[in-house]
């Protein structure tokens, strides 16, 4: 999406690079790097200049294409997917990807390596942006009809970031909000800050103003009160994994809003690409293990001092004893829709599989 | 409450001067002042080195006190009223305690007034103590019932600060959570930290660790999750405002944690002495007005740099748009019981006027 009047993507090659935004410079500087060795590739995931199921995926993928350059023999392609493996190891999809790659890579001789790569991991990336079009497309239905039924902006609250720089373009839970945009339909985002890593309101706020969409940013715990007082019209959320029976679970405080939501009436939506279901969990809240991180992440916050520099503070007192669970689960019923690359589905067994039978069925 | 081993109070008057803790110092540093001016007791409200309605009260009356030593003339009487009711032009308690002390006040020859004025001032204190310490005793009940029903400690969850900080003593959220501990039952406090103003992070958790109390600090986001996994078993909050039917206005987030706490069927119950109810009001979402505050609560956050200053940075991009609402209503059908100083009411109109039938009869 647009950076001032720069189209972007989150991941791109030029003059021959693959490059990458530092996101965690992001929202203060803006700072392209170029990826030239599998270890830098590495350090992109490990370190999180990139994160976001969809852009781990494809990162991994071309950090394989850029070992092929240097070592493309079976032990180079070995290395890069060791490497890159361990870069994250509980992402999904880093394994897919480098799933994707590394087998049909083996059956090419090794000087054609570096070619294939970089256009398979062209194709990953073109399907990353294909999926989440097709999810804004779908989604912008949605908000076309509520922009139909009042006067003014339709009010969307988001939580964390589902945005572009999570995915190669688009986004998934922004991606009906950049539809709408461009169709012309006036839209006014909540951001919820998202602690304590904060994605709301470093990248999803930074998204939305450089692609010149109305928000504002406000803390996690307001959400309630706006949707209370008529001032949300629409919750779209992202989610990293979904079960088959349409259980969200994605970043932590996710389930408090679609309480409210349910409470007050508003619909809530979650946008997803299919990859993201798993076929065989059926019960979110005892089914999927919640990460629990670093309690750094709670006692320390980010951000920008005053002299310009980017660092952290320490909120609590020292030795505070801290919690950190990262994501939590949205039980279905609390689920309007799951808004899927091939339409919209009721959050149930039933309603993922009218959509995707050939997985259901299994 | 305790700090070490030491038992302080929030305001108290020691060597013939009143003394306080500049909370905006809290956690990094303890820092006392005397209050030795009317001037000085003005720049404690308006400034924030004490808040919470309980001791801002109890603040005010003093700072009429001390305002008495230097010009007890009714002048200085009605400038006192004046400098100090400016201060926080909405605060309720500021008012009612002005009005306890002015009129009565003005009955009596000045050179009488500092005595008197000191010696009232120091009775709205002791009645603010008595009073949270008769919330902790019927609260204490509660937590001892559900301490008969498990092993291991009673894990409450309290959102900002009702605690001794907010009061003269005690606290009211955490008068049951202190009189427990001194009752040898274990209890395990889960502390929200509160965003914007991080009140949870700031104060009560400096509190609980000052007192020895067992908690951990967690991102607001956190506690739907908790209760999803059984690791709360009691919500207590306080409240700024309660309607004669049981509404609650609180701390913007309390009704994201009431629907999660309703949803897991944990019982939550909000501490209140009986002047916050506001007999008049019947409707919370409806009548009660919210106060907008400064966006810049949003976009910054203050904390300890890792020098060991106190300081703030910016959490989002330069020129965010924000929006702050500072409290938010849960309806009454959301709360499980009013702890107050005569015991514990169901939140209802029917609840409330048993307990205070002088009051509901109006």
């Amino acid at each position: 999406m647009k950076v001032g009047h720069d189209h972007f993507r989150s991941i791109w090659v030029e003059s021959g690079e693959v490059r990458i935004i530092d996101q965690t410079q992001l929202p203060h500087k803006l700072v392209i790097k170029s990826l030239e060795t599998l270890d830098e590739a590495a350090a992109a995931i490990r370190d999180m200049w990139v994160r976001g199921a969809p852009l781990i995926g494809a990162t991994a993928a071309y950090g394989v294409a850029i070992a092929m350059r240097s070592d493309p023999s079976d032990v180079g392609l070995n290395r890069a997917r060791d490497v890159l493996t361990a870069t994250r190891p509980t992402a999904v999809n880093l394994r897919w990807a480098l799933q994707e790659m590394v087998p049909q890579l083996a059956t090419f001789e090794p000087p054609d390596r570096y070619e294939r790569a970089m256009k398979r991991a062209g194709e990953i990336s073109e399907q990353d942006v294909a999926t989440n079009s097709a999810i804004g497309d779908h989604g912008l239905e949605l908000i076309r009809a509520l922009a139909e039924r009042k006067p003014g902006p339709v009010n969307i609250l988001t939580h964390c970031n589902a945005g572009w720089l999570a995915t190669v373009d688009w986004g998934t839970a922004t991606a009906p909000i950049y539809k709408a945009h461009h169709a012309g339909i006036p839209v006014h985002v909540w951001i919820d800050e998202t602690r304590p890593r904060n994605q709301g309101a470093h990248l999803t706020a930074w998204e939305m103003a450089s692609h010149g969409i109305p928000h504002a940013l406000i803390v996690d715990n307001a959400g309630g009160h706006l949707m209370q007082h008529g001032e949300v019209d629409l919750v779209i959320t992202g989610t990293d994994r979904t079960t088959a029976t349409g259980d969200v679970c994605n970043k932590i405080g996710t389930y408090l809003k679609a309480l409210a939501a349910h409470d007050n009436g508003v619909p809530f939506y979650v946008a997803l690409p299919s990859p993201t279901i798993d076929w065989q969990a059926r019960d979110g809240v005892s089914e999927i293990p919640i990460e629990n991180r670093s309690g750094d992440e709670v006692s320390f916050v980010q951000g920008k001092f005053a002299d310009g520099s980017v660092g952290q503070l320490r909120i609590s007192p020292e030795n505070t004893p801290t919690h950190n669970p990262a994501f939590d689960v949205t039980p279905a019923r609390l689920v309007t829709g799951l808004i899927t690359e091939r339409g919209i589905a009721s959050a149930s067994a039933e309603g993922l599989a009218a959509l995707f039978p050939e997985m259901a069925a299994s």
